[in-house]
This record gives structure tokens, C-alpha cells and sequence, in this order.
């Protein structure tokens, strides 16, 4: 297969421009085969660490844990924070599916439902008060919704015993969210970050860790290794229970660092510049709209579009220029299309896909 | 910190001999971005199904599935495959983890226990009549303590109702196994495959999927996403549930085939040949001596000295020599080390290491 150019599909994305000098390097260093009990390892998870919290501007009784993925994260959140309901503002496939993983795990569960491209805001009295987490989805990349971060501090004041999670997968760290308003997120590294896949990181603070230790007492089955006081206790000595993705783990750190020296500010400034640039495309082109038409729902990562006649001809077009757009997703596949606005995704690079795009009939 | 000229330490491995150049050009192809989804990601993973089935051996009536780690298959067999109660054969740190993950899934538990350094072989009889798994632990990394596969075939005979697991994480694929003889295998590629941490590889047959059936009929949770029937039915169309670690998937694919290539007898014969070495060398040094009395438990893949006057003098000396062993593990970390002869570590290699281990007093 002839590979393209540039990869605009929103996950796994292109790799950050700078991961594959990282991961040459790393290889160099040996990183793939230390210990992951050594000082070494400690060091990496350490700069990682510390890395993270600069650019998320991370709280303190925060702490950074890691995983294999998101969608292992969603099934440790109702393994240890749930002891029977948990309530979810739903509007797309992965919404969705964190809704299914909590059915999977037999809680009851409570929902907001909107349809696929909009955005149904949660209310005081959308959840009942016993409600023990309330999850939401930052940037829904199955639709290109984002949710609007306001109402979830409001949620959060007028449900002040739960804890409120929030799916960052393709949002962080380019949607900024105040984590003191917050008290679990997570998100993986093959999205903004620009990695290869194979780890999820889930940042929890000490109301989350509390709340375990509450439906730990109860007898409930709370999971194995990725029992939250034990991977807390491994993560505040830099380890993790079992042999994690250490090459991963150090890649994420030094994309971070990268992204520091570029400033999160700048990135976010760029972010807002491409995508505004996207849908001012959609709007100019006559067969075009977003699919999110609301515009103050419209992803800041994903810019998605409805196509009149189908996406078809405009995936293929810009394919055979070596621009590899991604398709709607599931159910939207034929009529949609989604292009990844990531912080790899250069401004210039973004200004030639939009002209091309005009291009197209 | 200096890197060492080789690394012995049993995992994480010093990487294959070709690993470094797979890597390369994996990212040169831009593996890491691919869409899991995609017809070039099957292709990746039925590439890696086909040479790892050949390498092994594999019975048809066996699925290969993907998960994270090791560690998280001890827990996806506790969810999945046993209801009430699963039998171990305990002998070292690892034997022990996976009784620990099903007594945190609160299952009953029975035991055939030895100490470290030792084989207790399981008898007709060691188990009760009902137990639904019975785990065994091929070559325990933490005593270098290989079980003999003949007796497994034995308790797999006289509990025919039950099924038969394996862990293989320091054995596949230099210890040989008749997977027709047992029912679920499992292991991890930063052992003998030489790979980067970050996959786990989970070995199932037909038996393990119907007890997978039965088990669900009775309304017991059996997990989400690495839900047996739902890895199972993606994995039949070389897909995954959740985005994988693709790139290791396609590495996999890679070593398996240049392994392949060499061949599995010629793997192994240089693997007894280097084993034969090791211990060798261990009882010409009058200061040192296998860990394992019995030589017919003796790893063939982790070769496990206890030293008189401690490890330490041994570790540095050789460390000096840009030749970097493993400590013992856990408590036996003051007076044992460890050297792992895995498929990386050449005839040559071994033979330079136990002649410089010949002149360390």
C-alpha cells in the first residue's frame, strides 16, 4: 500500500513530530529493555511526571497512573470508584461505550442522551443524589462534539458527592479543563499526544483515592493490580505493579517536554487558528457543513463534516494527493468525514489540506 | 548511567538481534499510525497469528488474543474461566502473583506450594474434584525453576473436566510444549521474543471458550472489553476490542518470522547447549552453585546461581565488563543472580560471559 503524505485520521494519529528522533534514541539508550524496577525506570516515569503536570498545570492531589489504554481506564473506574451507580452524559460511540462497560460491570446507571453531533446538557436533577460518578466526554472523536467544560463545574457544585470523570482521549492536552473542578480524567497517548498506542493515563486526586478506600471497606471486589491504592502506592515510588510499556511511558515524557519548550499556550493558540480554518472551510464549500451545528459544540481536534453526495469523493480525492483523511465513524462513515487537528498537524499544513479541500467539486 | 555492552537480565530482555531494525522501519512505514480498524492492520495481525501459530506449534482448534501484560491475563482468566475455584502450583514470586489475582477476584483457591528454589510436583489428587482451572507456572522467572510438562499432561488426565493453564511468559518459545495437552497458555514478548515491554500474547482453545459460555449462562460478571466472547469474536477477524499496541503486534509478527526462519529446533538446541554451559560453569566455580538442587527443574531459559559471600562481588565484577546479569529476585536478591539465555543471547555470548564468570573469585 501506497502510504500518504500526511495523516489527518484522528487516532492512532500521525506521530508528533518529533516521536520518531525519540524513538530512535530510545532505542539507542536501551530504554525498551530496562528494568522497570530501577532507578532508571524511576528516573523516566519521574521526568514524565513531572512533564505532565507542567503542561495539564496539574493540582498537586493529583496523582499521574498509568494503564494500557482508555478503554481499560473506563472498566478500573467502575471496578473502583462505583460501588452501584454511576450516571454519563451520552451523545456518541465512546460515551457509549463507557456507558456499556459500566453495565458490563452490573452497576445501575443513569444517562443524558443526545443524538449523534449534538450536545445534551446535563442539569441539577439529571442524576439522582446518590449518584457516585458522573462521567463525561470532553471531545466525543466519534462525533466531533466537544462539551463544554462550564457545565461540568456546574454538575460538579450541584452534585458534590460524586466525583466527576471526564474522557480527555482527544482532548488533552489541547482542550483545557480546570482539574481542580474535576476529580478524574484520562486519556491516551496515540491521539494529540502523537504516539504509538499502548498506554492510557489516568490522573486521579485524592477525593477519587478516598472514595475507593470507602468501597474498599464495603467487601466490594475492587480488581487486582489495578486495585487504586495499589498502583497509588507504586505510582508515588515511580513504579507500577506489573511490567508497563517503559518505552511508552518515556516517549510521553519527552513529547511533553517538547511540548512545554513549545509552550501549551501556543499549541492551544495554533489549535484554535486550524480550527477555525477547518470550519470556515466547511462553511465556503457549497457541498459542506459541520456536523455539530452548533458552533459553540464544534471539537477544537476534530473537525467533522457532513458531505452532500458522500464523503467518498472527498477521502479519495485527497487521498490521491497523499492527504489521508479520516471517514465518519460507525454509522457515519459514508456521509462524513473527520479530519485530526492535533498538535502535529502544523498550521501550514492544515492551510494546504483546507485548499485542496476547496478544490474538490 | 554507562550502558552495558550486553544485557543478561531476564526481562526486560535485551532485544532480539533484528528488533532495532524492525523497529526502524516500522516507523518508517508508519505503523504507529495505522487505524487498528484498517485492511493493513488485519493484515499485521494475521501475519502475526500465522508465524506465531507455526513457531509454536499452535493446534487449530486454538485462538491467539492480545492483551496489555501477563499480569492482566492472570485476572482476565480469573473473570473469565472460573466461577468458584481454581487450583496452583506455587513456587516462586510469579506462581504467586496469579493465586493472589484470583483471590482478589474472590475465588476459593487450593495449592500445591514448594519453596523457592524447588518443584512440588502435583498429584491425582492434590486438587478437589470441582476446581474449573488448574495453573502452572512453566519456568518460574523469580527461582529459575522449570515444571516438567509430562506431569501436567498427567493432572490434565486425571482432571478431565477442568482446564489446564499455563504461564509461559519466561518459557514461549524455547521450552516446548504439547499445547493439545493443555488448554490455555499465555506470556509476554519482552522475554525470550526480545520486543519492548507492552504486550501480552493469551493462547486459548475451543475447551476454554465453552467453560468461557457456561460460565456467563450463570449471570456471573465476566468482564468488558476483554470479555472471552468478545475478544474472541473480534480476534476471529483479526481485530481487537480496544485499540492495541499495534506496533508490538506487528514487531511480533517480525521476530516470530525470523525465528521462523532460523528455526524452533535450532532455537532450542542452542538453548540447551548455552543451558548446559551456564550450569557448567555454575559447578566448576567454587564459589558458586545452581539455586535449583534438582537438575531436571533447572530453567533453560533463566540460569539461577546462589554465591557463596553474596551476588554482589559477581554483578559489579561483570558489570565492569560491560556485561550486565540480573540480581536474584526479591529475596533472594543479596545471594542469588540470574542470567537469562534467551533466543538474543548468542552461543558466543554465553561462552564469553561463563569464561569471565570463570575468573571472578
Amino acid at each position: 500500500m501506497q502510504h500518504p503524505t500526511f495523516n489527518f485520521v484522528p487516532g492512532p494519529s500521525a506521530l508528533y513530530f518529533t516521536a520518531e528522533h525519540h524513538i530512535q534514541e530510545a532505542v539507542r539508550k536501551g530504554i525498551p529493555s530496562i528494568s522497570h524496577r530501577s532507578e532508571e525506570f524511576k528516573n523516566i516515569y519521574r521526568h514524565t511526571d513531572s512533564q505532565l503536570r507542567n503542561l495539564l498545570n496539574l493540582p498537586d492531589n493529583y496523582q499521574i497512573l498509568f494503564a494500557a489504554s482508555a478503554t481499560e481506564i473506563w472498566e478500573r473506574i467502575a471496578q473502583n470508584l462505583v460501588l452501584q451507580k454511576s450516571g454519563h452524559v451520552v451523545n456518541g460511540a465512546f460515551s457509549e461505550k463507557c456507558l456499556q462497560t459500566a453495565k458490563d460491570y452490573q452497576l445501575q446507571t443513569e444517562e443524558v442522551r443526545a443524538a449523534w453531533g449534538e450536545v445534551q446538557l446535563a442539569q441539577p436533577g439529571s442524576f439522582s443524589d446518590d449518584v457516585e460518578v458522573i462521567h463525561f466526554t470532553l471531545n466525543e472523536t466519534s462525533t466531533g462534539a466537544q462539551y463544554p467544560v462550564e457545565n461540568i463545574y456546574e454538575i460538579r457544585k450541584a452534585y458534590p458527592e460524586a466525583l466527576i470523570s471526564v474522557d480527555m482521549v482527544s482532548a488533552a492536552p489541547v482542550l483545557p479543563i480546570d482539574f481542580e473542578q474535576i476529580d478524574c480524567a484520562y486519556f491516551s497517548v496515540q491521539k494529540c499526544f502523537g504516539l504509538p498506542a499502548g498506554l492510557g493515563v489516568w490522573l486521579i486526586n485524592d477525593r477519587s483515592l478516598d472514595k475507593f478506600r470507602k468501597n474498599k471497606e464495603s467487601g466490594r471486589l475492587t480488581g487486582s493490580y489495578r486495585r487504586l491504592d495499589r498502583i497509588a502506592d507504586s505510582a508515588r515510588k515511580f513504579q507500577t505493579q506489573e511490567t508497563p510499556n517503559v518505552l511508552n511511558i518515556y516517549l510521553l515524557g519527552k513529547i511533553a517536554e517538547d511540548m512545554n519548550q513549545r509552550g501549551i499556550q501556543a499549541i492551544r493558540n495554533d489549535g484554535i487558528y486550524k480550527s477555525v480554518l477547518l470550519y470556515e472551510t466547511f462553511r465556503k464549500h457549497p457541498a459542506l457543513k459541520p456536523l455539530v451545528l452548533e458552533e459553540k459544540f464544534r471539537s477544537g481536534t476534530v473537525a467533522y463534516a457532513q458531505c452532500e453526495g458522500g464523503a467518498k469523493r472527498f477521502v479519495e480525492a485527497l487521498a490521491q494527493k497523499g492527504l489521508c483523511i479520516g471517514t465518519g465513524y460507525g454509522k457515519l462513515k459514508e456521509d462524513c468525514f473527520r479530519i485530526a487537528n492535533f498538535p502535529t498537524h502544523s498550521r501550514e499544513l492544515i492551510e494546504m489540506l483546507c485548499d485542496e479541500l476547496l478544490k474538490i467539486e
